[in-house]
């Protein structure tokens, strides 16, 4: 039961005096919350990729990360002691979920036939220890970057061969996330994009994804796959430019070809911030729009203009996520997926309890927080109060669609200018929100 | 006829040698290109906000401009003295349009009424010298930020009067720029975004914008204006975020409120580049959506976090965004606005015609650039045969929306792996353009 | 006694469980924090630009600040009523510093006398009221930068006359510092910089504005002046660039023009962060100089690219903050300066109270949670263990100077390689700080 | 002789109507510009790690480079074999110049001693290879930040080994380039700097990093080695901060350890981006400062955050640096070293040509373009002029240090304010430089 991390027992709770860095100090998972388990309204989730194959390498030096159960070949075998591991780390950190690409659990092959052998082999191995351990997969994703087959793109490649390979390599993992009874299924587009306009024809380019997207809708119908689509932004890197950027760019993207009723988003703190955006921002907007599906966990760092995914601790942030969250009714399909690594120079497996331990507390104390702000519910009544003017007559003229300008007109012009504005109250809101922190 | 600018004679092509300050270097607007008269091609336009009104002051300083035809009284008299200058200049210029903002050109009054009505005496007399010089409006707008009662925002104030002020102050000259035969009517939502979403019912006031853009779509039919309608995108400032915040954001909010086939976009360099783009990325992105309508050129400080709306002199720029341009088809309603302002040190009344000449020198250059790029054809062709692997039988069943995931995979999988991928040739189509430079 | 904030009572601490917005919920001025009262340790400063003289108008829009008591007038009868206010608010809100320019307090004249012979006027009101609350000057600062005199640099102007009425100016400033028994004296160089370097002399306009502070330096001994002088960092803005950048380029300053022993730096956040730093960086850095001297507290937004001056209510950065104040020492003569100002859109004289309670707040909360961390003794302990292979022998010569490349040389060829490292614990650092958020 | 690169020939100077990719259209190496031959104004060097050793991976995909010379061994007869196709390529593109790091040219043993001895090996193939092209070593340098063993810092390590380590690598690097002939040594401390403050003693590793640097300069004198010492500012990547950020930080750095007259700067353009200066204020201020020493020649993209390494191509930026190299007498011990990559999308040998040639012709274009600005003088008789003001009786007072504040207010005061300013010219200056682009 602990061959992989012998000294680092199963987590458990220790109450906000805990001093030991391997207990929560937050994360109750039973405790309920406005009624509803912790572990409910957070549904966490390990990213595979990150926890499990990352080494820790960065563009100017090395990997440093020390796995004693990885031997560094990439073989099925080497993979299925992985897989292992990953669950030990699983189980004794408690999150209920997970999710990976393709090629983070099982090695290519020299042949798209082997390489889905290969995928088969340890997906059967992932089924196996899911049944014993009760984790569950939050969401699957093919691998369509590293590879130097996609040098170009994968569904907006010049060559033709990297679309067909790609199709070939998303309608395989569909498969396997099925049989894993995923419950979802994620598109990051991290070479759709261009590296410079001037060999690149942007429109053809996204015609091809968004074909490429409806050929996946069709195959999720074909074969009775029923989880979730999501795309995930990301504005830029390694492309200069990605083609989903954002979320308004997601939606315009879906809107354009057809697809709008087919994915939600998962939004990524950090992808927020590359954009520009805050990650409240991106949430809020995609909330409005009906699509917020699910949420990659993390935090760049605001002074780097890099994908850092640092694990998140900062209890504004986590609060500002878990109000729009609950803002929405809570997640559906979808969960807080730790899309995050520990640095470089956090080199040693215990690095990755702690991190973890950190984020998950870190949620935990911004979902109290954010339930406390809607009890207390001054928030959310400033902000109605805020728009009571909309409720008279015009107001609810204009909202329906039935008032003109010449309307406007014949009401404003005799009063000569507008009943005078009241303050916007930020600063008050701010000191509001700090005594819920 | 040469009252307030008595030292500058009418602006002269002098030729590439010329050393003169006041003479062209490269615009002479006759000369075809392509076929086509060079003042066709570019339709420059001068915005009247920053060359007529701008005093020239920051943040942290005191207006510098030395304007000796302006008393500094809000007065019609000193509204219309302005315009006779305005106008002397774009004569001396030779600009074939110009732009402004209602409240650029006459002062408001105590009431909306009495702001109309100092409109409509200044609008007489910019009427008479378009006349006299033939000089047209290439677009008019509304200034729906500067005044204290927007400081909510305009049609997103949570206050319904600022909303209903903003309609009737876009009726109104929605009126005068139909009246002086304007080609066009710009919207940027200078407010309409937020300081901070603690405060914001960020869904209501989309749909509030949504509302007021269909109004001023039925009011344009109601009076039978034809002028083709634009947003302008701009993603923060003074808004810490503005709804319309880059081609993408505002082809989604088009699509969300059915309002697609009514409005283009006129992109402005600064604008995209605090958006974190390159013009070019805007420009190429909206001319694939078809509804890339009009520029407003400047050049940003990549270094600065703000909008510095410097004139353009770069003629990569310039030869960038005149490849769009000339890609598109040219220009129909739209043109090169110099929405762009001489420095807060550069306060005499001559740098403004150094600041014009040389933005219309650096577009004549780049279009010269452009055409000779097109003619030489090298480019375009090496992007052609980038794609030509989609040329083929199953590429054309993918375009054209007839083949599955299952056909994919029926192609690759056999194959094993792609056709090995060439290179981009990024490094050799850069060195290409320099060819041209 | 209160005839400007009638609605508005003393400030008064109302404990954690208050909610009450204008009364502190952690600020308590005389509570013992490490055996020093909060009030020693925070040493509370206002700036009276923001508070009392910025009308809240931005690039874009008018003032929008609502002040029954001013009446618009560049008077002295106008200055003195705003004086009167100032006291009234500071007083109620019971910070024990402000600080202020002297164009902030008293309007320019016709002539150079006649501004001193205003400033005079309304210093002697500055100095009843001094007497009258015990409010004292934290520094004086003269403001070189809002004439236009000042466009192209005050001591950096090619212009030999602003330099020459900037020195006249700052002689003034002083003397009016020391009048009002101003504990130090700030050096903020708003235009010393540049807009472009094709009209700059870089090299002689550094030697006049390092000429311009000796000259300063000898003024302070002749006056007998024994304030502390600082200069406060930026980057940019209103400049392209600004000389004094940051702590290092300030250093290097220092350094080159004989003045290190003469001044320490005011830092500010919001200055940081655009020069691409943490404030805990420039803080540190400046520490490890022995030049740090005071603060301009506020926040930036890591989003916008221009200076915000927000207020702080992030009680990170304040804890951070607070822990790098109590490693130099605390304070001496310096403090926390309130160089920030409510939203365009918070423009009621009620907003400037929340405003402040917010920023006293956090910075208390910050103190609290840095001296328990420092009472904790864990991170401290981990950084001095982190080093401890630095304290053996060859070590310790080292770092006395005594050792060469070929003693390093003679020790690890034969060893072959390193001690293996350890992890940085950066993750498990993090969650140790939020233990005490 | 043409083993490695069978399809390109020896590249020639073709002139601007070349149509052909691999010749220079504008960088011919014995023509005069002011009298000196191009070759010695810009002495071009290739940097051995990214041409030759660079795989071509990013953080997200494997490396693509085709290198039919590279198995991918870690062998001494592998790293000898890409020598061989170095200076075939050297050769074939005629630079006078080449750098590199210790382990670029060889790869690492199991003990220092072991790797020394590759060294050796390979640097005797260096040698003889640039005894047969008279290719030069403009300077050499040692990796200080690949291997995990520096995972914390070299020199600012808190693992005492790592600096030891470090000491003799450097100690052997400045052996081996001393045997090459190289005519200086630069120092880039890639890992000198810190991830997170909460695990560093900033002092601590400030202090180390100075004694490191003094103790490289006493083995400099040590073994007579008379190169040229360089440090290369950068602000952070692959750290969140560099300790050598930029011109100032480096110059207060050396100031501080007594270590100014030692060393100069190796500048970098994409890492004066970083640092948010154009490269031309880093080359203006170190010229200033007399510590303009060399140039790593690149381009970044100013809307992407990291070190994107491009070729340069702009004319712009190349004519800006030549003018400032110019200005200072042109080079000495430095050169321009293309410290810039081919893109990941770029992998074919051929592509390595383009790109530097690329990069020369544009150098060689920047160099014209400067000499003529500088022939025609307007450029410079602008700025003095516009200090003129200064060279008046007083102002070469204030500038020999015999004024005061008393001076200049008895001159001051009486005349009332500053005789009036004049515009900056900012627009025209920049129409100026079009004319010689
Ligand atoms: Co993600
Ligand atoms: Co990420
Ligand atoms: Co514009
Ligand atoms: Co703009
Ligand atoms: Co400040
Ligand atoms: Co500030
Ligand atoms: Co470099
Ligand atoms: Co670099």
């Amino acid at each position: 039961m602990s061959e992989f991390f012998p000294d680092v027992p199963k987590i458990v709770y220790g109450g906000p005096d805990s001093k030991n860095p391997l207990e929560f100090k937050h994360y109750n998972p039973d405790e309920l919350v406005g009624g509803k388990p912790m572990k409910d309204h957070l549904r966490f989730s390990v990213a595979y990729w990150h926890t499990f194959t990352n080494p820790l390498s960065d563009p100017f030096g090395a990997g440093t990360a020390l796995r004693p159960w990885d031997d560094g070949t990439p073989t099925v075998e080497n993979a299925v002691r992985r897989v292992r591991a990953a669950f030990e780390f699983l189980e004794k950190l408690g999150t209920p979920f997970y999710c990976f690409h393709d090629r983070d659990v099982a090695p290519e092959g020299k042949t798209l036939k082997e390489t889905n052998a290969n995928l088969d082999a340890v997906a059967k191995v992932l089924k196996e220890e899911q049944q014993r351990t009760g984790v569950r997969l939050l969401w699957g994703t093919a691998n369509l970057f590293s590879n130097p087959r996609y040098v170009h793109g994968a569904s907006t490649s010049p060559n033709f061969d990297a679309f067909a390979f790609a199709g070939a390599q998303v309608k395989k993992m569909m498969e396997v996330t099925k049989e894993l009874g995923g419950l979802g299924y994620t598109f990051w587009g991290g070479r759709e994009g261009y590296s410079t306009l001037w060999n690149t024809d942007l429109k053809r380019e996204l015609d091809h994804l968004g074909r490429f997207l409806n050929m996946a809708v069709d195959y999720k119908k074909a074969i009775g796959f029923d989880g979730q689509f999501y795309i995930e932004p990301k504005p830029m890197e390694p492309t200069k430019h990605q083609y989903d950027s954002d979320t308004e760019s997601c939606l315009n993207f879906l809107r354009t070809y057809d697809l709008l009723g087919h994915f939600k988003l998962n939004l990524e703190t950090n992808h927020a911030t590359l954009a520009g955006h805050e990650m409240q921002h991106e949430l809020r907007m995609a909330a409005a729009a009906g699509v917020l599906g699910s949420m990659d966990a993390n935090t760049g760092d605001p002074m780097l203009g890099w994908d850092t995914d640092q694990f998140p601790t900062n209890i504004y942030l986590t609060a500002t996520c878990m109000l729009e969250v609950l803002d929405m009714g809570g997640w559906t399909t979808g969960g807080i997926n730790f899309d995050a690594k520990v640095r470089r120079e956090s080199f040693e497996p215990v690095d990755l309890f702690h991190a973890h331990i950190g984020g998950m507390d870190a949620f935990a104390r911004g979902l109290k927080i954010a339930h406390r702000i809607r009890e207390d519910g001054r928030l959310a009544q400033f902000v109605r109060d805020r728009y009571a003017s909309w409720d008279g007559e015009l107001g609810r003229k204009v909202e329906s669609g039935r008032a003109t300008f010449a309307d406007l007109e014949a009401y404003i012009l005799p009063k000569g200018d507008v009943t005078p504005n009241v303050s916007g109250r930020q600063e008050m809101l701010e000191n509001l929100i700090n005594e819920f922190i």
